[in-house]
């Protein structure tokens, strides 16, 4: 044990679950369209559970994305309906906030789950045992927390995936939840081997010449209205083609214009194949409701982010956005 | 003193050097352009001499740049020339690798100055004494470390100007110096009243709208050479007054560059008024050494991050430049 006990909580039982697991075969579920925090937390905790003597799995109905494949060595990942999927004989949650967010697999898994690991508010306790801490930034913190707590041997691939949750669920170090705990663990997982220069390599320098282009083309096209406190980017379907990319490669775009000190609300605008328009907006605080503005266009969201599509002609579906986003916005 | 010990070479010496100080007026000069680490070192080292009994203030021929204003607080800041300047009895320098990095002021003192806290390698130790540590990512985290090892109180607006110098030098935990010690530190500097959130929001969600004009005027500009190797941006002079930006506002336009997969090197080209040029150049690994590159430019700094000034005329520059840097990637 270090000096400094993180999950006081959760962590007298890690050894009683490990040792409850000899001789078995364990899933380790994380979820939907997973994320950096689900699948370093993944990672972690089948290694870790592997090296302790438990045949353990991770297992997720997509596929591990592009820019995480770095993180998972030799981890054995599988999807649902894989020929060489091995049955296992219990199954464990990290990251999901509720049994159907590891997707259609949740069905004969409910009341079954033994264990859900996770850092969710929104988390009613669906596993057996839970542990769930909301004041966690990542479910990979509480994973570190514990395993150094117990003074668990953690590999490099192991202490880089957990450091891979951290950091990306934070905002890389950015957001609210980033503590004292945060950065007392990162800097014990740097012992065990994570690499974090390695990490932002691959999580920030992998991008290509033509997203660079087509962000260069949505910053050109920024427009700034209601005394510079909206502010309106558009992506027209043909930049795509102009710059060799996709419509997945516009992600983030909108945290441009959101920088902008006036900027209040700002909205992506992106042309579809078909000319209709799909439209992202962003707020800075909770009190200017983009959800409302999107659902005036038959979408929803959260009050900080929300979307929507549209098929009115670009001019009609502009005036009509910013007159919504006048009221928001004064509101 | 906590159960770690940062700087065993330096932190004994703090005690003695607080105590010569003390009835004594001192400056603590910041490099000219100064970035966050340069303010943040110097908001924290003047706090705690001013709080341990000692008149110190800050000094930097150019001014505070607007994206710090922020984190200074009601620390005494001053130019050279400011009518109201106090007289200094000593100097001590922060995060300068010369005594020129201070400006114009260097000459008359000269073989005076009593401290230099500083992380760069190509720093000759000009000082009387020298607190230098070419292992550490920011000015900031070795004066941290001092505080911590010697046990004096840090002021929230001191905790938080060492976690913005730390955060600023080490690209916001993404460069290769980000180190067990950096987290640790950081980790710390929480308990003490450091704010990561709002250090980001004033970092990253304050800009004006001129910088993002630059940076789309920056982006246009961007040329890829030696197979994608190598990407150059360039900011003309004239940019500056058609955006209503100064040079300050380039900060970090060289990540975006550097963000791109293939890319080795990235170099930003800034015209200065008088028609010279000043060059930063960013690797991705301490073997591409663009400090090599900086130095045949008469410039410097460290093997991932260096700069030079220079006369030439562009197209002869640039040649001489495209052919360091070939060799420099093809290493």
């Amino acid at each position: 044990m270090s000096e400094e006990v993180y999950y006081p909580e959760f962590s007298p039982h890690f050894p009683t679950l490990v040792a409850g697991l000899q001789g078995k075969t364990v899933a380790v579920w994380g979820h939907l369209r997973p994320d950096g925090d689900c699948i370093g937390s993944q990672v972690a905790l089948v290694r870790v559970l592997r090296n302790m003597g438990v045949d353990a799995f991770a297992i997720n109905t997509h596929a591990v994305p592009y820019n995480l494949g770095a993180f998972i060595g030799d981890t054995p990942f599988y999807q649902p309906g894989s020929p060489d999927l091995p049955v296992a004989a219990e199954s464990i949650t990290v990251d999901c906030s509720t049994l159907d967010r590891i997707g259609a697999s949740a069905a004969p898994l409910r009341g079954k789950i033994i264990l859900a690991v996770d850092h969710h508010i929104s988390n009613p306790g669906f596993g057996k045992q839970n542990w769930i801490d909301t004041e966690s930034a990542a479910t990979a913190e509480i994973l570190a927390g514990i395993f150094i707590d117990c003074g668990v041997h953690m590999d490099a691939i192991t202490a880089q995936a957990l450091y891979v949750g951290i950091a990306t669920d934070t905002g890389h170090f950015r957001y609210p939840a980033t503590s004292h705990r945060v950065f007392s663990l990162c800097s014990q997982l740097l012992d065990s081997g994570a690499k974090p220069a390695e990490a932002a390599h691959e999580l920030f320098e992998k991008e290509s010449i033509g997203r660079l282009r087509l962000l260069t083309l949505f910053l050109e096209s920024l427009e700034f209205h209601h005394d510079n406190r909206v502010c309106i980017g558009f992506i027209r379907h043909s930049m795509f083609g102009e710059t060799g990319t996709d419509r997945s490669q516009a992600e983030g775009f909108v945290d441009f214009p959101r920088s902008i000190d006036s900027v209040k609300v700002a909205a992506l605008i992106e042309e579809q194949a078909d000319g209709s328009f799909k439209g992202s907006l962003r707020s800075k605080r909770p009190s200017v409701r983009v959800d409302q503005v999107a659902a005036a266009f038959g979408g929803g969201g959260h009050a900080c982010a929300a979307g929507f599509e549209c098929r009115l002609p670009l001019p009609g579906f502009k005036a009509e956005l910013l007159r919504l986003l006048e009221k928001t916005v004064s509101a």
